[in-house]
C-alpha cells in the first residue's frame, strides 16, 4: 500500500492524452464470443450445448417457493446449502465444494488466485475458447498444445513451472475424452493447478472426481447449465481439496451466487431421477445421431457429451452447410479457427429436432451437391 | 502465445515442492468479509443497508412468470432488456449501460480491465472495503487518502497517473456524500479512470448520472440491492461512455447476469411508484432515526444513504453496544479499523424496527452506565 506521503506530491492537472484507458492487454484481445442466443423461438438451438430438456418441475415449484419478501435480503455468502447438497451428493465434504455463478465464474476466479503476468498457463487446442480469454486478461504466457489428430494429448501437455493446466473432459468442441488415468498421470507430474472442466461429465462413462482426494493441485468444474437444463440460471460448481477452495474464497465475489439460484441448484440436485432420465435420454440420441451422420457420409468424432462435432470436406462445406441450416431455422456451431474451419458442432436436442435436423441435413447435402455439379 | 517449441522442453518430473499454489498477493490477503448473514430471520438485521421492505408486487409477478422451460436456455449474453429498461429511466443509450451480477460484479470487471500489477489504484479512507481486496487481487499499488475529520475530500486525492480512482458517494459507511461539482472537477483533473460508486444515490439529493457526457473517463455506479429490495438477485449497472463499456464486455463473463436476475431489473425499474413510496419512507425514518440518535447523545454523521453511521465514545463503548443489541436480537455494523472501531453503522428499517432499536439502545446506554459507576 502506498500511503499519502507517497502519492501527494503529484498533484497537478491532467498531462497525458490517453489513446486508452484500458490495459493494454485488454485492447489487444478480442473477448470470448459465445454462440448465437437469438431470444425469440424461431429456431431450433442446438449450437450452444443446451438441454432440449425442461428442468426438473421440483426445481420450478423451489423457485417459485422461493420468490417473497426474502429477496430484499443478501443471499448466504458462502452459498452453504448449495454445498451441502453438493457434498451429499457426490459424496465429499462442504469444505471441499465452492459454488459459482456458472462455471465461467469458477474459471474466472481460478485464474485470478493463481495466475500472475508472465506465469505460464497451459491447454490444448482446440478446446473451450475461455481459457484463452482469460489467459490473456491475467497477461499469462500460454503454452498452447495441439491435440493429435484423434484428439489424444501429447506429452508435451506436461509443461513444468506452469501456474494452471486446463483440461476440458470431455473436451469442447471435439466431444473426446481424456482417459481418468491419463489425467490423474498429468496431475501427479506437474507442478502446478491442474483445472478438469467436466461441465459435460455427466454423459461420459468416467469423471475425475476421485481424485481430488489424491492430488492436492486438481480442481474439478461441474455445472447444471448441460445436465440439469439450467444454463439460464448460472450455476457452477468447483471440488478441490480444502486449502485450494478456502484461497478461491478470498478471490470470489462475496455474493456470487443469488437466491434463486441457489434454490434451484439445491432442488436440481435432489431430483437425480429426473437428472438421469434425461442424461440417458440425450446420450441414447446422441448414438442415434451419431449412427445416422455416419451413414449420411460424415466423419463424426467420438462424443462422450451433449453434443457431436462432425468433419466435413472442407471448410466452405462447413460453413455452407451452417448457412443452409441457419436459414432452414436451425443453428449449429460453426467456429472459424484452424482444424475446426471445416467441423461443425451440433448439440444433441429432441429427438424430434434431431430427425428435423438429419431431414435438412440430407437435403442440403443435395444442394450443395447441385451447386458443384 | 508461447507455442509448443518452446514449451516442451520442458517436459520433466515433478521438482518443486510448493509452499502454495496461490499467487503471493492471494496468500498475502484476508480477503473481504461481508457483514453477518444469519439465515434464520431471529434478528431485526440492521446490518448490511438491505432495504426493509419486500420488494415490488409486479417484481415478484414478473418472476414467477419467468418460471419455466426456458431455464433450460442461456440469457441474453449482452442483457438486452435490461440495458434498454435502464436507458429508458435513467435518459441515457442502452450501449452506455452495462449490467452486472450486483455492482460487485462490474467493480471487479473495471479493476481487471484497467488496473495491472504496480499500477496506482486510489480511494479515500474509510470506504467500502472492497476497494482494497480488488487492488489487492490485482497487485496494485494502493494509495489511500485520508478523509478529512468531516469526511470532506482533501486535495490529495487527486494522484497523478492513478489507473482508477474509487469514489463511493454517498460513502459507506459514513453516509456522508462528496457534492457532484467537487467530483466533476476530479474527473476533468486526474488522467485515469475514475469510479463513482452510486450504490446510495438513490437516498440522495444529488447524482453523477448528468457528468458521464462530460467526462471520457467516468464510471457511475448503481445497483437494486439497496433502493430496490433485491439485494437478493444481485443486480447493479455501470453508466458510462461507449468506448469504456465495449471494452469492459469483452472482460466481463459471457453470461454474468442469469435470466431471472434480468426479469426482475426490468420490472423492478418499471415500477417507479413503488421504488419511490419505498425511498422516501427510508428518507422519512433516516431523519427521524437521527433525530432521535441525537437526543441520546451520540454524534451522527450527516447521512444521505439508507443507514447512519453514529460516534460513541470509545471503541470499548461501540463494541459493548454491538454486543448487548446482538444479544437483544438486533444487528448493526461494528467494523473494526482505524477510525471506525468507535462507530456504528445502523441500516434503516421500518418504523417499527427502529422504535425496537431506540428503546433497546437506550436501555444499553443504561446497562452500559451501571457498568461504568
Amino acid at each position: 500500500m502506498l500511503y499519502v506521503s507517497i502519492c501527494r506530491k503529484h498533484i497537478k492537472m491532467k498531462t497525458k492524452k490517453h489513446s486508452s484507458y484500458f490495459r493494454k492487454n485488454i485492447d489487444n484481445m478480442t473477448g470470448y464470443i459465445p454462440g448465437e442466443q437469438p431470444q425469440d423461438s424461431l429456431y431450433i438451438k442446438l449450437n450452444t450445448n443446451e438441454n432440449p430438456y425442461a428442468p426438473s418441475p421440483k426445481v420450478l415449484a423451489a423457485l417459485k417457493d422461493e420468490i417473497d419478501e426474502r429477496l430484499r435480503l443478501y443471499p448466504d455468502p458462502v452459498s452453504t446449502g448449495a454445498r451441502e447438497k453438493v457434498a451429499e451428493i457426490f459424496k465429499t465434504k462442504p469444505e471441499r465444494v465452492m459454488v459459482g455463478n456458472g462455471s465461467d465464474d469458477l474459471l474466472t476466479i481460478i485464474t485470478r488466485s493463481f495466475v500472475s503476468k508472465d506465469d505460464k498457463v497451459v491447454y490444448p487446442y482446440p478446446t473451450y475458447l475461455l481459457y484463452k480469454v482469460l489467459s490473456d486478461i491475467q497477461n499469462a504466457k500460454e503454452c498452447v498444445i495441439d491435440f493429435r489428430e484423434d484428439y489424444s494429448l501429447p506429452e508435451e501437455i506436461l509443461v513444468n513451472g506452469a501456474a494452471v493446466t486446463f483440461m476440458c473432459n470431455p473436451n469442447s468442441p471435439s466431444g473426446t475424452m481424456i482417459p481418468v488415468a491419463k489425467i490423474s498421470e498429468i496431475a501427479g507430474k506437474i507442478d502446478g493447478i491442474i483445472v478438469v472442466d467436466e461441465a459435460y461429465a455427466d454423459f461420459a462413462e468416467d469423471n475425475c472426481l476421485r481424485l481430488v482426494d489424491k492430488h492436492p493441485n486438481l480442481i474439478v468444474l461441474r455445472t447444471l447449465s448441460k445436465s440439469y437444463s439450467l444454463a439460464g440460471m448460472r450455476l457452477g460448481f468447483a471440488v478441490a481439496q480444502k486449502e485450494l477452495i478456502n484461497g478461491m474464497m478470498k478471490v470470489k465475489d462475496s455474493y456470487n451466487v443469488d437466491r434463486l439460484s441457489m434454490a434451484s441448484a439445491v432442488a436440481a440436485l435432489d431430483d437425480q431421477e429426473t437428472f438421469r432420465q434425461n442424461v440417458s435420454r440425450i446420450i441414447k440420441t446422441r448414438e442415434y445421431l451419431t449412427n445416422s451422420l455416419k451413414k449420411l457420409g460424415f466423419f463424426v468424432y467420438p462424443s462422450q457429451a451433449n453434443f457431436v462435432m462432425i468433419k466435413c470436406e472442407d471448410s466452405y462445406e462447413a460453413k455452407e452447410i451452417y448457412r443452409e441450416l441457419k436459414e432452414r431455422k436451425i443453428l449449429v456451431r460453426h467456429i472459424d479457427q484452424p482444424r475446426l474451419d471445416d467441423c461443425l458442432r451440433i448439440t444433441i436436442g429432441t429427438d424430434k429436432e434431431i430427425e428435423t435436423l438429419l431431414e435438412q441435413l440430407a437435403e442440403v447435402q443435395l444442394v450443395l451437391l447441385n451447386q458443384n455439379s
